[in-house]
């Protein structure tokens, strides 16, 4: 019996005599130990992504003295990245980790949560989930597809993407063969671009042999791991498409609302505890990994123009709204996402960007 | 016995029989809870930074299914504010939760920590405290003083302050009375200003009599709270002084070295939680207030100009400097603060600001 053969006889659940392949003290676990299973979308060792899956596995059982011990799957492990929401809710996997936008097709409302071209960034959407309104609406979601959401992570802003062409306006993107997804796809495509879906892996050698002229991918310390800076000339910014990213994780409905109370209060601390920590990993990496790829020779690393962001932000417009269109749940949190935003971005700007943008004079 | 003296005899530690108080099913807490004691060095309802501090109490309480039950204290309560940290180093309480700026007399080093001028933002700080070595020199700083310290909540970039006089230049700072404290006060003293130390609760009236002519304080909605935007005409930013707000909480080391490791485990997780859900209530509840101010008749919001701060950068520069150079640790701190802010400056603008900053045009 191979490894996933025997992953998948053994299934989730109560497991007596969890406790002896843990290490954990007995009294802890003595007895109604449970063993669940939570498949993350990302493979094993991904860089910052898999480590926040961890964080939550790792904070559960130890949180817990052992009593609900939470054992991490790779992508593919027992169910392929794309079916991880499906088998949490169906009760194949306890618990899944993954990132909103993969789940657009279950839901358009799904495009919202993350990333949302234009849109809110990382504390602003951090700050609407706790007290705009979207903790409330995620719940109201995710629910609606079987299970418990929370908060667990951030990718903070990301890069614009690696071209091999030079981005000097808006009519750069005429023609232009882009590796991208979701609703950045629809944005490029307004402005005459040509995305190109492909899995990650093929990326590089695909900017290689010019097959496409440019790639969106998440941040330095990523796409450094995937060699991005040694097959692209311009690595452009800011990340106007993912201005943050969100990742989710998600629980099981049925098993959820079985859960004894405190388990549900470490459950809800593991998750804010990753969002955190996840995110303090993305900063601090990426900083470093951009400080690499500046040094790197070949590479420029660039700023899009006033010009050409305002033309992407206006095709961004009729994207999004016609996204909100489509379902009065994806109505509802666009509404939301707009009255918030309209709020806090005045303040980000004036504490935020006016702190930043003069304290290189130090 | 009136009610601080019963709180004073009855102690902290274990408390036989404290489920029936909590409401808490009788099986989680049946033997060998325990009752600590936290004392904030906020009033009680304090807006923001008492919810922080309840959500520590609460999420420890509530996760250890009552065997670890935290009472939260409001400042004065068992002890004034500022003697929190030796209170609970000496045990009288088990728990306290504050800001190091509070405790600089203790040690220069705790004046790096928060708030620093022209020094990290609130995600730098947080990825320098996780992934930069600032935990561990956190750790090494508070076990000096006998507890064990966690991140538990930021106040985000404050205002630069409310003022009666235009800031149009650095000149405008000669002869200035500014309610201050800290370094902030030794930055202004170096630019021609006369800080003035006075508790919270005099300020307005001060601005008011023109006693003072301006005060540093918190942010929009603490602000506001105390009737800042009634008493002056100019609320300046950014706030060069207090770009960040970390706020601690500490717990007796001895007690806490005592703890199983589940229970370690769901402190360290109460803190993240708090740390993050904190941050998000300023952000939203500053948007908030700051939309509120700006629709006062009589206030105008400002931003003070490159000039202005650069001199201010100067100055704070020296004073920064000076603290360092008064002990090992203090020098140590700075020195890995200024090793992690080389490296995540350039990434903070490239990401964070130069996308707030073309945002608006959507």
């Amino acid at each position: 019996m191979d490894r996933r053969q025997f992953i998948k006889r053994s299934g989730a659940g109560v497991v007596a005599g969890a406790a002896a392949s843990t290490g954990l003290a007995a009294p802890a676990i003595a007895q109604g130990a449970m063993q669940w299973r939570m498949q993350m979308t990302w493979a094993k060792n991904s860089p910052l992504l898999s480590t926040g899956a961890q964080i939550v596995a790792d904070h559960i059982t130890k949180a817990s003295g052992g009593r609900l011990s939470v054992r991490l799957y790779a992508a593919g492990e027992i169910v392929p990245p794309f079916q991880v929401l499906d088998a949490v809710a169906d009760g194949t996997l306890d618990m899944g980790h993954g990132y909103p936008a993969y789940w657009a097709g279950k839901h358009p409302a799904m495009q919202f949560f993350t990333p949302m071209p234009f849109g809110m960034t990382t504390q602003e959407q951090n700050a609407w989930l706790s007290y705009g309104g979207g903790l409330e609406l995620a719940d109201e979601l995710y629910s609606q597809l079987g299970v418990k959401f929370f908060p667990s992570g951030n990718t903070s802003v990301q890069g614009s993407g690696w071209f091999n062409k030079e981005l000097n306006s808006i009519a750069d993107y005429q023609g232009l063969k882009v590796r991208s997804g979701g609703l950045a796809a629809k944005v490029l495509s307004e402005v005459g671009a040509t995305p190109v879906q492909m899995p990650l892996g093929e990326v590089p050698q695909a900017l290689q042999s010019g097959a496409i002229d440019g790639a969106d991918f998440v941040g330095p310390m990523n796409d450094m791991a995937f060699g991005l800076h040694k097959v692209a000339k311009y690595y452009y910014w800011p990340g106007w498409m993912e201005p943050c990213g969100l990742i989710d994780c998600f629980v099981n409905m049925a098993k959820w609302d079985s859960l004894d109370d405190d388990l549900k209060e470490i459950i809800r601390g593991a998750n804010w505890m990753a969002n955190q920590i996840m995110l303090n990993e993305f900063v601090a990496k990426n900083a470093q990994a951009l400080v690499q790829i500046k040094a790197t020779e070949g590479v420029e690393v660039r700023t899009l123009s006033d010009e050409t962001l305002s033309a992407l932000a206006e095709a961004a417009k009729g994207v999004v709204e016609n996204v909100a269109t489509q379902d009065p749940l994806a109505q509802k949190v666009y509404d939301s996402i707009m009255t918030f935003s309209k709020m806090v971005r005045p303040y980000t700007v004036i504490s935020e960007a006016s702190y930043i943008n003069v304290r290189p004079m130090l």
